[in-house]
């Protein structure tokens, strides 16, 4: 009878699992293939299917079929037991949202993105401030409703969507302890690094696409991702799309910057893994997605910085290079590309910042955001808010709002809590790869030889095959014994930029 | 209160389109995109959205709407009456068919089809057969409880889905009046052509995908196909998919045989031009769709062959393959080409056919389906009366089944009553085209100029305009102003292939 119940739902998530498969799809398209007068068409389908998607979590059959099964849980095995904490949580989230409030933030939103890339053109964040207020007055609807729904503080409400387990308490914390040393560690990497010649931008030769995208699958290829199931295609911004079983991965192909595209092939390959990773018996259940936006930040930098930017990567690259690109010179060896990615430098742009700028980029983002959000800071004074804030924390002013608050466009899009997500992604991401660099001590020298398979099944047995069964701290207790902390990736950080420093 | 019941319809009927719409998307990505391992998330896909839509069609409040729109059709317009008799006919064909059935027929014919690759392959019939036959049992049951449904004779009733208002009665006398005088025509044009040296195939040249995919748009261009709202592509049958606002149309790009793909598109076109000719207005409504297989295949043929296989296309389209090809001899002269697109021969394959054989092929393929569902015919017996068939209609024999009854998919894929569909398609696009000619006698000139906006401005008028508001009988009346014969086809293949014969 319980059994019967649970099945039941299985098959109603189930179903949920594969539409939104096919709205994936549908978004990668979007990307890659669709003509750019047909996106009132796509809006249109993907709405559609969303709506489905929401009338599915939200039905009051389903919730029945999650009480039943719930009252009958002692027939349950431990993973079915986890799958229904899910089908829960899913079901919570959609609930607390009437369809109207999340069909006028999808608008809203689309409209103020749309009015971000023109402000962006026109360089006037007067043209993106009106939607920008609307988006956030949205989110902060949502965010209230959330929070009574499951009795968490508003801004806490939109981070366990994306997050689970994550709260403002545990990243005020962390980003504290980081925010005491980031500073002096950031001065003192500058000095180290200062007196060398600047490392030459390894640009310059053009390199078509089809070089670019051979080089890349190759990488993937050794990295384990499977072309039979996948595509590697082009797109403005990288993105992962699609299914475990029909994976698509995006880079930028840029002709005169051609060592950006294995980057972030690197950062997609990254959120792929982790797809790849997740356990097949647990496929199109809740149980089985990934753990959401910290876990997959934290798999896209093991590999695209954790490794990608360290010397043994390196060294395998090299010969790769020379192979599918054929560039030569002193930008292209080496020592200057491990400069190059390694350089420390104060500057306005969060995606072009390092491994330790970018903590300021993010914990700026983070403050202000929550000010947002709590009233505390209104849209139109923003600008004003972002600049001060940069010039406090890292001494540089933005010269207008194009390389100041509108760079991204997290905010326009409705995605609050996703900053700090990022952040606490690379921590744990620093976290999982000194227990992983303790417990296989050869695998500088596996990466020097092209061989990830010892990183990918360390992954895999820790992270990836967890899935969605434990919330993002117990997975992090789980997978390095101890809980997140920031001491990892000062101890990290210390040693890369400043105690193992070499000119 | 009526015309808020028929909104409500008008609003379910609005979210089938767009969930259609998805699924088109998808369906063109698995043939041109979707790497080959993953097809079996992409039947998932396929299977859901069918199944969501089987839903909206099938469900009771569904038929209530209809049933109250309808007691009150005072109140409503002629095209919303003409719509609403749309919605009862789609609603009509979804209930006689249990999903349970649907279900096994989607899942036995893709069986069929992938058994009938491979039968092609080691050319054993006996390994297709057992899947046929099961196809075969499933289409029966489907016909049958169709045309209890509808109160038609079960073959009828598997027309009435894709051709509404097509008949067996009609195809008969049709194939009837034409299958008099073809034999003799069809002996009349050989012995014409045959005293004259065969035309050069102009194929031999290699000729890049970039380049024939640039000829082909350049001609869909003119034609008046939107790149900004639509794509062309690769694929290994030609296709036409997508929605009005993002058209996604395929070619086959051979480079050895490169005026092969100008025809695929062609064909395409027409079927996308189509599409692009239906009433904004009634966009995503059952009446806003075009009228089927029929029409869509007479559309085809007007721009393929009517237009494409006469001589003042191919005029227009030689300085277009000297530009994009740069192609020369004596293969590639405009009389070479003409004699080469005309030329008359009792082939085996269906596909390769010319204006005359095709229809006999077309003859051949309906009576033996109606025999096989009918079970006058048992599927085992298949080759054998194909055969014979075919030496009796045209004096030729299949060496085996590969050139035989295995060539073409429909029958695998479960798709009966295509056939004859074709057949009255291409007598359908004769008609249109001799009213057509008679009303602008500037036609001829104006193809050899490149300008198609006088033949596309025509069937906008005439057949994309009324979309689905008149059955297919209704339609032609209206455009030619008789009922379809066999006459026009006479009288078009008649002077083509002997009157106006040049040697």
């Amino acid at each position: 009878m319980a059994a019967s119940t649970y099945e039941q739902l299985e098959q109603e998530f189930h179903r949920l699992h594969v539409l939104r498969g096919a709205a994936s799809l549908l978004r990668w398209d979007q990307a890659v293939m669709m003509p750019r007068g047909s996106i009132g068409v796509r809006g249109e389908q993907l709405a559609a299917l969303e709506k489905e998607c929401h009338a599915i979590l939200s039905t009051p059959r389903v919730s029945r079929l999650i009480d039943r099964a719930q009252a009958n849980a002692q027939s349950l095995e431990d993973w079915q037991l986890a799958n229904l904490n899910e089908m829960r949580r899913q079901r919570d989230h959609a609930i607390a949202t009437p369809g109207s409030l999340v069909a006028r933030l999808a608008n809203a939103s689309a409209l103020a993105e749309a009015a971000c890339v023109e402000a962006r053109r026109s360089n006037r964040f007067a043209d993106l401030c009106p939607h920008l207020e609307e988006v956030v007055g949205l989110v902060r609807e949502k965010a209230y409703l959330l929070g009574q729904h499951l009795s968490l503080d508003p801004y806490d409400a939109l981070l366990d969507e994306f997050s689970p387990g994550l709260t403002t308490k545990e990243i005020d914390s962390l980003f504290k302890v980081l925010g005491l040393r980031l500073p002096s560690l950031i001065r003192e990497a500058i000095e180290l690094q200062g007196p060398e010649p600047l490392p030459l931008l390894p640009d310059g030769e053009t390199v078509s696409v089809a070089q670019q995208r051979a080089l890349a699958m190759e990488i993937m290829q050794a990295m384990g991702f499977s072309f039979e199931r996948g595509r590697l295609d082009e797109s403005n911004q990288p993105l992962t799309e699609g299914d475990p079983g029909d994976l698509r991965v995006t880079c930028r192909f840029n002709l005169a910057h051609p060592l950006r595209s294995v980057y972030d092939a690197l950062h997609e390959t990254g959120h792929a893994m982790y797809d790849l990773g997740l356990p097949p018996e647990w496929a199109a259940q809740p149980v089985g997605r990934n753990r959401g936006l910290v876990l997959e930040e934290s798999q896209s930098l093991i590999l695209s910085t954790l490794i990608g930017h360290g010397r043994p990567f390196i060294d395998y690259l090299k010969p790769l290079l020379d192979k599918h690109y054929g560039v030569s010179g002193p930008a292209w060896e080496v020592n200057n590309i491990y400069r190059h990615l390694t350089q420390v430098q104060r500057g306005l742009i969060r995606v072009d910042a390092d491994e330790l700028t970018q903590h300021v980029h993010l914990a700026i983002r983070y403050e202000l955001e929550k000010d947002l959000l709590s009233g505390d800071l209104k849209v139109r004074d923003l600008p004003q808010a972002w600049n001060e804030a940069m010039q406090d924390r890292l001494g540089v002013t933005p010269a207008n709002d194009v390389e100041g608050c509108m760079q991204d466009m997290h905010w326009p899009a409705g995605d609050f809590g996703f900053f700090p997500a990022y952040g606490v992604g690379s921590l744990t991401a620093m976290q999982l790869w000194e227990t992983l660099r303790t417990e296989r001590d050869s695998v500088d020298e596996e990466i020097a030889a092209g061989d990830f398979s010892g990183v990918v099944s360390w992954l895999r047995d820790n992270v990836h095959g967890l899935a969605a069964s434990l919330s993002v701290p117990e997975l992090i207790i789980k997978a390095t014994d101890k809980p997140l902390s920031a001491a990892p990736a000062l101890r990290y950080l210390d040693a890369k930029y400043l105690e193992s420093f070499e000119g």
